[in-house]
């Protein structure tokens, strides 16, 4: 099944009773799953394309200047987070949001989502219906729209809550080619705001902090912001949000692409005191700490005021700031000038600071 | 991430083993994750707009026709099998198999598929290699090219080895709306072969029988049987396949949406002499087993013999057969004419017969 058909046969013997726990039977495809629908998803989430019970979304139709589309962008996301909710989201913002920026991040304007739900057994409806809520916020802020869906179900044990995965349809309309492997040296690299807020998060959701820190994460969707980025630029090279791994892995994987080198400054980077704090009570440094409300723009030099400007007077881009700037590969990706005036490199991530933070 | 980056970096200091078992940092988004899509997915799914490395994939610059294209199709899919691995499939072919078929359902070609790994710490590579391996056949049956993926990785005992979600984007080029809300009075309902034998395979592999009998699953690409079928009739009015719930389910979906009843002949209706076997001695109905090769088409009646004919010459098509008419709505949505003269009700699967399956 994909789509939701809203079907309650008029010879349908037996009334099935409202649901508080996830069984078996609701990955059934039969009552059990449509009573699952009627409940928890149609309400929250449904809407013309979602309701007409087909086994996939009919959709271009329904575009915006479909005789204009000529680019098209497709992304998917599997979402594994654990805790299931958090200071300042929970799995349904994530799944939303996580797709929604990677459509945004070829400097497309995300459209349409799909959502695949692995469910476990014994899930707590109620959990359920307030994750679904929470999609429905993030796609209506998002502007967007949940077009096709899956629900199955597995035994006890056999996940751990739920899983969603989400697939993201957008449209470009920018003349360049926005890619990771378009950095070119002398360009400014700007981020939109603080980092690690969103790993800090989760990891004292789930107790594992050892003291107490007052974050939240920055989950939000980002396309508005890099509509509004595009608006006053022609010049935006790269955009990227620096999920897992934090800057320093996504500005690695660009570097790589582009064949260049990147240069940060260390005190221009900007990062909460108290995501700093915990950061150096565990270990960890923030650079490498996921981000799920963040982006790296890379632009050209004689643009960047302008864009930084149009970032700041976004909700997601107060803190926006110019943190390095792009050189000639010489001997390595990506390099910090630190505050104390030395330059040490950044590598990729090798090996897992924070588990199913996304 | 999203695109598969081949990034391996200059400045890399420590290369990293080849992996035998998935460990919590293939999930990391650093280098493990990336010497996983080297080792396991790129060499069997990549292609040009995979390897691009961005957040997303840029698709309609190669849509064939893509001036000409007006209507989108998107579907998707979560895929939990259990056993991964059956007589005739796995849960890779499945993950193909199952999206391209629910495009193909709205008449459309599929053209571009996603998939997001959710992967259990300790699963075999080689078992995942297998897997994939298996996609990358079932997508190349189908013509399909997989532009954007995800991996994420779950502690032992959090999954069942793996699950894979796969999301399909294809175009229609059909004058009319295939939709489970297009049977008329009056049309002629057509199945592409025989029913039941995915699920009883499935039971088969997880020993659940309790005797042995050999039957294979049915797994197939469906998008080339559809394509030769809207060839030959523009009065296809309904396409659908029959997975979770079986026939009698779908069917059910299909005279609810269209608000007539379907009255189908018991003995026209193709299954295998095994399947029917191992069904009476479970006391299961065979028409309420899952599909996942076979599609119901509902046409006017006055193509139906042409339809059938261009089906039964497609190798997934050869027992293709006549088994029911559609009438305006009376007692019942589902009706069975049985061998012995009598009429039966057939409702929708109300609880769970296999969980599962697909």
């Amino acid at each position: 099944m994909t789509n939701y058909p809203s079907m309650e046969s008029p010879n349908c013997p037996t009334p099935l009773p409202h649901s508080d726990r996830i069984v078996m039977g609701h990955g059934s495809g039969g009552l059990l799953t449509n009573r699952l629908v009627k409940q928890v998803f149609m309400p929250r989430i449904g809407n013309a394309i979602l309701d007409t019970g087909d086994d996939a979304a009919l959709i271009l139709d329904n575009l915006k200047n479909s005789y204009a589309v000529h680019k098209l962008v497709l992304s998917t996301d599997s979402h594994v987070v654990s805790p299931l909710i958090f200071p300042g989201g929970d799995i349904g913002r994530l799944s939303i949001c996580g797709t929604v920026n990677d459509v945004s991040m070829l400097g497309a304007a995300p459209l349409y989502l799909t959502a695949g739900f692995i469910l476990e057994e014994g899930l707590d409806v109620k959990l359920l219906e307030k994750i679904v809520d929470s999609m429905h916020i993030a796609a209506e802020e998002a502007g967007v729209s949940i077009v096709a869906g899956d629900t199955k179900v597995v035994q006890r044990g056999k996940a751990d809550g739920l899983y969603i995965t989400t697939t993201g349809l957008g449209v470009v309309n920018y003349p360049n080619n926005i890619s990771g492997a378009s950095a070119c040296p002398g360009d400014i690299v700007i981020v939109s705001g603080t980092l690690g807020d969103h790993g800090i998060a989760v990891l004292a959701a789930r107790g594992e902090l050892g003291f107490s820190a007052e974050v939240k994460s920055d989950i939000a969707p980002l396309n508005h912001l890099v509509q509004e980025m595009i608006a006053v630029s022609k010049h935006i090279h790269v955009l990227r949000d620096p999920t897992r791994g934090g800057l320093a892995t996504t500005l690695n994987e660009i570097a790589h692409q582009s064949r260049v080198s990147i240069i940060l400054d260390e005190k221009a980077i900007p990062i909460k005191p108290v995501v700093a704090g915990a950061c150096e009570m565990l270990g960890f440094d923030p650079l490498y700490i996921a981000n799920e409300g963040k982006l790296i723009a890379i632009v050209a030099k004689e643009d960047a005021t302008y864009i930084l400007k149009a970032m700041q007077k976004n909700p997601y881009g107060i803190d926006a700031a110019i943190i390095g700037e792009v050189h000639e590969y010489s001997s390595a990706e990506v390099l910090l000038k630190t505050e104390y005036g030395s330059t040490r490199i950044l590598n990729t991530l090798s090996g897992e600071i924070l588990p199913r933070i996304c």
